[in-house]
């Protein structure tokens, strides 16, 4: 199954999608409510979903404005360097465990929205890359089991501002910058993709401009590996994302380095899976201080 | 005010603290739940709070289990190296930026709960910490104006597993660990403390074995200049977590290293504030692929 989160006339739904066609499920099936979180705990549910015929006129995929798959994944556990190219051209020795770094809630966006160019910074950089959400919770989940925790798989661009995550040796706030991690729109179940979605091509670009080339069957640590590592020291959830790192092609890495522009649109595809689109804009004006007093959602 | 979240026989609450009293206040104010997050979005409840003289007979303090201050925090953001002579005892040099990492929710435990000793690892650490909680959020949010937007004082535990702490050059795994990072009991409000929670004792131990002794004016970045640095990459949320480093004495830089045991209660202390303990027992045997089946909550 194909599923795309998202805003149409009717409201926020998620959509099955289908010869280009997103069918809401959210009117039609008790339990899906505006985001996946509903559908994976609940596999049930699931199979209803594949197995209904009839599911309404539905529009076009494009009329669907894409939200985040889910709302507040519990956590978004990030690989840094698992492209040997990758790990070569930004100056790393390869190693035997995967450099892991942690996004929070504010640094991620929909597919579509934009993706912010910070004012104390030019360089931000694009960083395309599949990204697991895990279904199925658990801790110390073995290697060979690991594919069965796997909900989807989607699109990510790994949005990072580089002289930030530099500033010491730890990537956090070059990884954490509100409004540049975009992911989806389109969560594709693993029955569609080949074993652990490898083998698929992956690309990121601006109009014709190719940055990013590659083969998701060039990680160093594939998916189920990367799920064994993790859940070694933590209890995985279900919600859980986990971003298996970029291949080689970031900007930062180019000569002259490849900045993202105000006014470009930077596209990350994996074949199989969807394109995730993100239009670069600049910060707006600081207001200091600017207070958010909304009660802790 | 000082706050006490936990579980009395007459369930989970938010407690308020005076004379070693704890006295219930979610039976008796509208929007106090069983955590802080209901009356750190709301200043009139505080207030209303605040000004009450009956609070019915109370309980003694020691009849509240803790549970988590708050139960599910945006984001927990920990600042790695804010105190100079710990950075030279972890051999790093002095850089003009903090090092700052990020935990996930299921790293972290109430004071009082079991701190796990994981079974891959004999590397156990403590690390006593002064642990911010936000009140009102915001983005680049002036260094003058930071400490109006703290909530509380808490203390914290940023239990570390240290050999995976540096299996690579990104700390994630090793301050990771299911149950390692122990927050609490005792919440306390910024006009009970000096300005930004400086000088104060802040100490960790195991019975009468002191291992860390420091204060908390020794820091390099005080809070509000942490939450302006912080809030210049990411929109702080009510409720997220700002743990403010440790003091040197840590396990793994003594000679011979002193790591945490099974059968140890570890505890924190930060003057005015309170003890945050914990007691160490080993992991339990695992079970393979331990299921986590429960909807995405």
């Amino acid at each position: 199954m194909r599923f795309l989160v998202g805003v149409t006339e009717s409201g926020p739904a998620v959509h099955l999608v289908r010869d280009a066609r997103a069918y809401n499920l959210s009117e039609r099936f008790d339990g899906v409510g505006e985001d996946l979180a509903g559908l994976i705990g609940n596999p049930r549910l699931l199979q209803q979903i594949a197995g209904a015929v009839d599911l309404g006129p539905g529009v076009p995929v494009s009329h669907v404005t894409p939200s985040l798959p889910v709302r507040r994944p519990p956590s978004i556990i990030c690989m840094g360097l698992n492209y040997i190219e990758h790990i070569k051209e930004g100056g790393y020795d390869i190693p035997d465990y995967p450099a892991l770094f942690m996004r929070g809630p504010k640094s991620i966006m929909a597919a579509g929205a934009p993706m912010v160019l910070p004012r104390c910074s030019e360089k931000l950089d694009y960083e395309a890359e599949l990204m697991v959400i895990i279904g199925q919770g658990g801790r110390h989940i073995a290697e060979e089991e690991a594919l069965s925790h796997v909900f989807g798989y989607t699109v990510f661009n790994d949005g990072s501002i580089r002289d930030y995550q530099r500033k010491t040796h730890q990537w956090t706030p070059g990884k954490n910058f509100d409004d540049t991690g975009a992911i989806g729109p389109f969560v594709v179940t693993p029955d569609e993709l080949p074993e652990g979605a490898s083998g698929l091509s992956i690309e990121s670009r601006v109009g014709s401009e190719i940055l990013q080339r590659s083969n998701t069957a060039n990680m160093i640590w594939p998916v189920a590996r990367a799920i064994a590592i993790i859940s070694e020291y933590t209890t995985l959830q279900p919600g859980d994302h986990i971003a298996m790192g970029t291949p080689p092609g970031v900007g930062h890495a180019k000569t002259p380095p490849r900045w993202l522009r105000s006014g470009e649109t930077v596209e990350i595809e994996i074949e199989g899976i969807g394109i995730c689109a993100s239009p670069v804009v600049d910060e707006a004006e600081p207001v200091r201080s600017k207070s958010s007093v909304a009660a802790n959602a």
